[in-house]
C-alpha cells in the first residue's frame, strides 16, 4: 500500500514542538522528513525530560519517522551543503524567529532563486509580517494573548493555560494544512509558494464562539468552567465517586436524559421544555439533576445513559486515556522499539485513511544518525569528503 | 491569482461544528462548497445564539464562502440527487453518527460505486471502528473523556474544560488534512478513499508530553495552573495592575530576564544557573522575580521585556486580542457584508500562502440559497423539475 505522501521529501530544520509536530504528521503520511539539527547540540527537544534511559521521551514522541542529519547552517560550507539539498527537495520547514533565515541567506527569497518549486513553510510565533513579528514567543506567551486563556477556568476564576501546548499544536496542524495546500496548487500551476503561520493567528482561530459573543455583547466572555455558555445541561455532575460530564444538546436528548434519570416528569414541565427555557430557569433545574446524578456511581449512571443514547462520558485521567478500550481499538497510544530507550508508548495516528494508511515506521534517529547516507545517496558526497566536514565541525 | 483547491468541488454534509469548521478551511482555500442541509431547519447551528437581526452570528462565522442548497436525504428522490451530485463532486464530507450514512445507503462502500475518485471524509465522536464506534458525542465528552480536561486547571485544581470546543476544531483541521492528503493520493494512484477522523483520537493526539510523563513516571499528570511544567521561569506574575507570562526558556533567556528585571546578581547565582537547577530551586527564585514584577504595571513590563527580547506577554481578554495590533495586521479579525445582518466581525484566515491566497468570497449562504442554481447548473435540472421537488418537501 503506497503512501499519500509517498515520494515528498521535507528539510525539517524546525526545533522544539511547533514545526517537529507539523513534521511527523507529513512523516506518519508518507513524506521523508530529513531533519536537519546543529552539530553536538541537536533539537533543544533532546534535552526535555522525561528521559528513558537518557533518551527525551517527549522528542522521542514527536520525532518518529524522521532521518536526522547535522548540519551547521552558520557556515558558508553548511549553506552550500543545504542549498544543494534544497534542489532535491520538496518543502522546506522551518520554526526559527522570521528574521533567521533570511539572515543567513537562506530564507524563501534566496531558496526559490534555487528551486522554484519548492514549498517553503515557517512557523513562528507572531509570523513573518506585522509589527511584532520579530519578537520571540512560545506556546504559554500565544496562548496568553491569543485569548483562550481568558476564557478558560472556573467559573469567574482566573484566566487558565490550557495543559497541553496548544499554540505550537495549533500552529504545527495549520503548517501541515498550508504545505499541502500548496502541494495541490504546484501540481496546477508547477511553481512552490512560501507558508507563513503564526502561532498567534492560530490561537485567535480556534476562539470559536467568543469573538461572535464579544461582539454582538460588547463585553469579553469570561471563563465558564466546566458548562457551556448557552446550552443546557451540557456540564459535569457529581456522582458517588466523581464527575460525569453530560451534553444534552437538543430537546430529544433532553427528554433521553430525563428518562436515563427517571425523572420523566421533568421533560414535560413547561419551565424546560426548549434549551431556551432550560438556559433560562437553569438554577432551578439544575438541583433535579444534580440530586440524581449524586445516587449512583460514575460507571453506573455512564453505562445507563449510553444505553439511552444520552453523550455523556467520565473526566478521564491520562492513565483512563490510555487504557480506554476505544481508545486501544484506534491504536491511538502505539509502542515503537527504540534502539536505545526500548519499547516506548506514545499517541497514535489520528488521521485513518482507508487506502494509504499513515503508519510508523522508524524510531526517533539518534542526532546525526542519517548524515553521512544522505549526504552520500542525496549529493553524491563520498567518504573522505564527509570525513572531511565532520572534522570541520560543518557536519 | 489561482487559489490552491480551485476547481475541487466538495459535497459538505456538516453540522454544527465540527464538519464546517473543516469545510470553512477548504472553502477559504479555495474549494467549491455544496453545503447541503436538512429543508425547513438546516444546519443546528443556525439557531445557536448569539444572533444579529435574526442570524445565527455563531453560524456566520463558520459558513463563509459557501453555497446552501436543501435536500432530504431521507426521501428516495434525494438520496437519487445526492448521488448525482457526489458523481460530478471530489469529496463528501459528513459529522453524522458513524452508523447514518450507510443507513441510509449512502456510506462510502455506496458512493464508491457511483465514483471511485470520490474521496470520503466522516468526523465522528469516536470515529467508525471500535466499541464506542455509534455513540453520540459533544465536545465537552471528548474533552472529558480524552484527557486534555485532567491536565488543565489551577494547580492541584479540578479539571478544567478548555474554554472553546477544542474537540470538534482539532477533528475539523485533522479532517482537512486528511483530505488534502487524500487528494494527492487521487492525483498520483487515481482513486478516492475514506477518511475516518475522531474527535476522541484527535484529542488524544495533542496530549503532548503528558503521555511520555505517564508512562516514564507511572502516575498520571495533574493541572498545572499557569506554569510550565518543567521549565522555569515560564509562568504568569502578578504586576501592579495585572498579570504577565513570562517564558525564558533556555539559559541565555533567563540572563536576559535577569536583565530585565535588574536582577543580574541572580543570573551568576549558582543555585539558579541551568534549567534543571531551577527548576530545583524553585520555591527560593520566585519571590526574587514576584518582587519585582509587583512594582510595574504590565504594559511597562512588557515594554522592557519586549525590548531585551524576553517572550512575555499580557493575558489579552477577547476585547485586547481582537484589538491588538499584530492581530489587526495579519487580518485576523476580518468583516464581512451580510445581505440581512449587515457588516459582521470573525475570525480571519490563519493560513497565510504567497501565491494562492486563501480569501472571504462570500458571507454565509441563506438556507437554500443555492438550491436552484446548483440544481439546474450540475444537475441541469428545469424550473418545472425544480417546483415538483420543493412541492414535494424533497428540497
Amino acid at each position: 500500500m503506497k503512501q499519500a505522501l509517498a515520494g515528498i521529501r521535507v528539510l525539517d530544520l524546525t526545533r522544539v514542538l511547533a514545526g517537529p509536530f507539523a513534521t511527523m504528521i507529513l512523516g506518519d503520511l508518507g513524506a521523508e522528513i530529513v531533519k536537519i539539527e546543529r552539530p553536538v547540540t541537536g533539537d533543544d527537544a533532546r534535552h526535555f525530560g522525561p528521559y528513558i534511559k537518557e533518551e527525551s521521551a517527549y522528542f522521542m514522541s514527536i520525532n518518529r519517522n524522521k532521518k536526522s542529519i547535522t548540519l551547521n547552517l552558520k557556515n558558508e560550507e553548511g549553506k552550500h551543503i543545504f542549498k544543494e539539498l534544497v534542489k532535491d527537495a520538496d518543502i522546506v520547514i522551518e520554526n526559527f524567529k522570521a528574521t533567521t533565515m533570511g539572515n543567513l541567506g537562506l530564507g524563501y527569497e534566496d531558496l526559490k532563486k534555487i528551486n522554484p518549486r519548492i514549498i517553503y513553510a515557517a512557523s513562528s510565533g507572531f509570523g513573518h509580517t506585522g509589527p511584532y513579528s520579530d519578537r520571540p514567543a512560545y506556546d504559554a506567551i500565544v496562548q496568553a494573548m491569543g485569548g483562550i486563556m481568558s476564557i478558560t477556568g472556573a467559573k469567574n476564576g482566573e484566566p487558565t493555560r490550557v495543559g497541553s501546548s496548544l499554540g505550537d499544536i495549533i500552529a504545527g496542524m495549520y503548517t501541515v494544512i498550508g504545505v499541502l495546500a500548496a502541494l495541490r496548487y504546484r501540481e496546477e500551476e508547477g511553481v512552490g509558494q512560501k507558508v507563513d503561520i503564526s502561532m498567534l493567528d492560530g490561537q485567535v482561530s480556534i476562539l470559536e464562539n467568543a469573538i461572535a459573543r464579544y461582539f454582538v455583547n460588547k463585553e469579553s466572555p469570561k471563563p465558564e468552567g466546566n458548562k457551556h455558555n448557552s446550552i443546557v445541561p451540557f456540564e459535569a455532575f457529581s456522582t458517588i465517586d466523581g464527575e460525569i460530564m453530560v451534553a444534552a444538546g437538543n430537546n430529544n436528548l433532553w427528554r433521553k436524559l430525563c428518562d436515563s434519570l427517571g425523572l420523566n416528569q421533568l421533560a414535560d414541565d413547561e419551565r424546560f421544555k426548549t434549551n431556551p427555557l432550560r438556559a433560562k430557569n437553569y438554577y432551578e433545574l439544575r438541583p433535579y439533576l444534580a440530586n440524581q446524578f449524586a445516587k449512583k456511581t460514575t460507571s453506573e449512571w455512564h453505562k445507563i445513559l449510553v444505553a439511552k443514547g444520552v453523550p455523556s462520558g467520565p473526566i478521564n485521567n491520562i492513565e483512563a486515556v490510555v487504557n480506554d478500550p476505544q481508545v486501544k481499538a484506534r491504536e491511538m497510544i502505539v509502542e515503537i522499539d527504540h534502539p536505545i530507550a526500548g519499547k516506548v508508548k506514545m499517541a497514535g495516528l489520528p488521521i485513518k485513511l482507508s487506502e494509504s494508511k499513515a503508519t510508523i515506521r522508524a524510531p526517533s534517529p539518534q542526532l546525526g544518525e542519517h548524515t553521512e547516507i544522505v549526504l552520500s545517496e542525496v549529493l553524491g558526497l563520498n567518504y573522505k569528503e564527509i570525513t572531511k566536514l565532520k572534522d570541520k565541525g560543518i557536519i
